[in-house]
């Protein structure tokens, strides 16, 4: 029996540093919205996402690139922006052939801890993208940890459950000893059935719906939209 | 309406200080093995313990006071203490009237953090005494922080489902807007009637079963045995 791989499941960026990411994928996850929004920015023809940790290299580098810049901080577009984080604000009319410069509250951050703890590979991971994450996994038989972006630091519902779809998917072609994946199966094999009335249960539901984004946050957790693979290469995502 | 105190989930003890636990109860859960040994060594009579973060300290206490020495790192005794973190070793034909220094991998280094943050009040809770732990919660009208001790900082199953177990019990008397505490009563409830077969999945029984725990671990999750309200006091544990 040849050994497979591991995974394991990260439930904020504070626990991180526990594990050791060299050699292996690291999947960003953060449902409630960067990663949807990343997804559907490129499948629907955007060139690239300059993934960016603070409001200013925004600014600098939509100017430097002409690109769109974009990003929310606590729900609510940055002023000084041009775009905020809804996937819905970026059809293929719109941002075909752009470049989309985007900073987060907690995708982006966590994807830039992700870079510098020496991970080879690093690709983000929501529902729109559900099939084509789980593909490539599978097919790259290297140690894969699920990452999950949290909201300022805290465990949040939407992430674990994406993480417990793919370990649903996938499962079968790791080795899996991690607490973390099991719950995060559990919860997602519990809810899968009624993922759009349970979401609305979370604390980001609660928080973002004040802004009249339901509709918003149930294509985000509606499977196989956008169905192609964010890749990290040289400062931008591309599609793999 | 008057309001009802809130009640949070805090999932790793690299997760406690983005709360503000000020003003608050904190319930330290080590429920594999710390604070379930806490629980039944008092309940069989120990006049207190004494929880220390170094073996070094351990043995210098057990020296001042007479106490036994005892504890554990990843799963074993350490050489130069007495005891072990058993339970089992602690029926009341030996603790009775003596103090206890205990020592060991999770429970008390987040019992340390959590006197270190401000808490008001600092208790133990485990499986062994599950509805003693309740009925003061209930009673204090505080609020409440259930703290995992978890393993290595890594999220565990086992503390996750205690902190479910009193959420179920609990839960109309407080406000609970934390996805911790919603995962947490999910996984007690899906799991509440076979928990013993269940909890031979996580990775803490992996680890432990190798040393012939089983019947430890499924004395730990079994409710009501050892019913009393370890407090934490002037440096000592003792029954509230």
């Amino acid at each position: 029996m040849s050994a497979k791989p591991n995974l394991h499941t990260i439930l904020s960026p504070r626990l991180l540093d526990i594990y050791d990411v060299t050699d292996s994928i690291v999947v960003i996850i953060d449902v409630f919205r960067a990663t949807s929004t990343i997804a559907t920015a490129l499948y629907n023809g955007a060139t690239r996402i300059i993934p960016v940790d603070s409001v200013e290299k925004c600014i600098e580098l939509g100017n430097l690139t002409g690109g769109i810049t974009a990003g929310e901080r606590d729900g609510k577009i940055i002023p000084g922006l041009k775009h905020g984080n809804s996937p819905a604000e970026y059809p293929r009319s719109f941002i075909e052939g752009k470049t989309l410069v985007l900073t987060t509250t907690n995708g982006t951050k966590l994807l830039h801890m992700a870079l510098q703890s020496g991970a080879s590979e690093v690709v983000t991971g929501s529902f729109p993208n559900l099939s084509a994450l789980c593909q490539h996994l599978v097919q790259q038989k290297k140690n894969v940890f699920l990452g999950c972006s949290a909201w300022k630091d805290r465990f949040n519902l939407e992430d674990t459950l994406f993480a417990g779809a793919v370990i649903e998917q996938i499962k079968s072609h790791f080795t899996i000893h991690c607490d973390s994946s099991l719950m995060a199966e559990n919860m997602y094999s519990l809810h899968k059935h009624d993922l759009k009335s349970f979401i609305q249960h979370t604390t980001h539901w609660h928080r973002l719906a004040q802004y009249g984004l339901e509709k918003d946050l149930e294509y985000c957790v509606s499977p196989d939209k956008a169905n192609i693979l964010p890749f990290y290469q040289n400062g931008d995502l591309v599609i793999a």
